[in-house]
């Protein structure tokens, strides 16, 4: 069972770091909130995602899941103004979810979970840990894309760098410690990581939000951020690519 | 003859609603004002408009016709700013349209009209009548035109309902009669219709406008408003689509 | 050497007015500031381009070349918001230029300069001048586009004239004397020039800029106008096209 009233930009916050790795989610619900692990389809990355209940304006749920087709959620996300609430409701004997923004109400038939699998998201021990504002890496993306189609993340003592090299021109971001929210690193780290996918997840977080990215050598990368205002988290994973030197 | 200045947003209203069925109109013309009655090239629907000489703020003419092209008429709206005049002369002489806005003048040969029908429009008895702020329709409108290519509109005592079905999913906009402006109906009332018409027709309609929905049980629909503040009217007619339970 | 901090939309206006023409620039610079003279692929236009060293807020340069990928330099732009400073530096050893903007940097190799010309910018004497405000020639641009693929200047002592004919249409935009910021023409003159380049250089000259428009019979045109403030001037010349009558 499952009924739920939400803000709708709590819920366009949500799709947007899902569907960066898939276009359709099994979402796992109980008494206490929403949650999400999913690969995309090439398991290059992983997502770990967290609504708490309190991200809720009204929450009632027993353990359930629900197969759900993002853009679908998108176009009835589309129709809230700012501020409008969006109401959800399974209904379990047809196997639906229906929604309902103002007066207009979509059912929509749920997507099979069967051949969804359930990722284990790894344990990492990723040595560095850098916490920045997501509008500085932002700004970085949007000069790098162009140059390659991969990115070098390096952390050391004094701070974050960003560069992508190609082969005539090179952009690099240089985050400063005294730039940075929080600095966690012993020795000089850097990992490779796919361009397209480093920057989908970049774009896909909102700004103001405080993103956590943690390194190692030619490890995987992780970020963490809060969402909905503290009242959910989540966790990208991303593999790294091996540089031919 | 024909010479009259009107404000660009009066010009781009009446363009607005008649391209939606049309790309080249037979404006009649006559003291009083101008008038067009057309039909769309697949016969399914038909626009009825009026513009009142007191929409305009200059206006003197004869008993005229002017076959024009729209999307040159567009051409010439889109160098007007907010609150501009535009200036229109018939050159019957050389079968030409003069327009003016600004320091711009634009003459166009005027489109032959020989081939252009005079259609009667229906005088149809539509037992229900529901009057309704056009954008609450399109926010149903928005909702309803990815799930199928018809739409079924309903009425009863209690409010009225636009209903898009397709193969899994369903949109709905249920208006109650407290939302409504106005609603005269005595039994229910159902209509489908295709959604590609209905749904150009309804954005066509400036915000702020309140449509007044005519219905029947399988017949055809008619959209009436007005236009330039009052000082005109459009009524539209879409033929229904036959349902097949 | 070249070494030097600008704001972005100093360097934005000069990447407009230029690339209109090239896609490739040859800047020359000089302890004074920089200057370019090039001619469009076509032979058709030539720019003639100085931006004084008091256009940067920070300047140090002995003479030297930069043969720069426009597109490059827009990039960079793209990264800075307004007011931002953009940081140029020459990097002679490796032939590169890098680029900061706030703190992202762009290491960019420079363009052979070898095949590309010095144009002699040729000595006119254009009988009429007229200076105007470039949105009044960018609404008379956006209204003609449409029509014919040439555009006619005309002036005479009464004012400026913009005309461009179709086989079925005409949009002329009028400029009397009063609307002009400065006449000076004794008798009537006229050229005819292609729409396309006519077009692209008006639009590229930023609002609110007064553009001398120097004309003569069948002769080339030359507009003339200040950019950065007055602190860099560009002068474009544009071939005359012959009328067939």
């Amino acid at each position: 069972m499952f009924q739920a009233k939400l803000k709708s930009e709590t819920l366009k916050g949500v799709v947007d770091v899902v569907s960066t790795l898939i276009d359709e989610a099994k979402f796992k619900i109980d008494a206490n909130g929403i949650s999400l692990k999913a690969v995309d389809p090439a398991h290059v990355a992983m997502i770990d995602l967290h609504l708490d209940k309190a991200a809720f304006e009204q929450y009632s749920a027993n353990d359930t899941e629900l197969g759900i087709d993002l853009d679908k959620l998108r176009d009835v996300i589309r129709l809230a103004k700012s501020g409008d609430l969006i109401e959800m409701r399974q209904d379990e004997e047809r196997n639906r979810l229906v929604i309902a923004v103002g007066n207009v109400t979509r059912r929509m038939n749920l997507v099979s979970t069967e051949g969804m699998s359930d990722p284990k998201v790894p344990n990492l021990t990723l040595p560095a840990k850098v916490s920045v504002n997501v509008e500085e890496l932002q700004r970085g993306i949007k000069a790098a894309e162009s140059i390659s189609d991969h990115i070098a993340l390096n952390a050391n003592p004094d701070g974050f760098e960003l560069i992508s090299e190609g082969d005539t021109d090179l952009v690099s971001l240089k985050l400063p410690r005294d730039i940075l929210v929080a600095l966690d690193c012993k020795e000089p780290i850097r990992s490779l990581f796919p361009m397209d996918y480093f920057s989908n997840m970049i774009r896909a977080i909102p700004s103001g939000t405080v993103v956590q990215i943690n390194l190692g050598n030619d490890l995987p990368l992780k970020l963490d951020f809060e969402i909905a205002g503290g009242k959910g988290r989540t966790k990208y994973l991303l593999a790294p690519r091996i540089e031919n030197d």
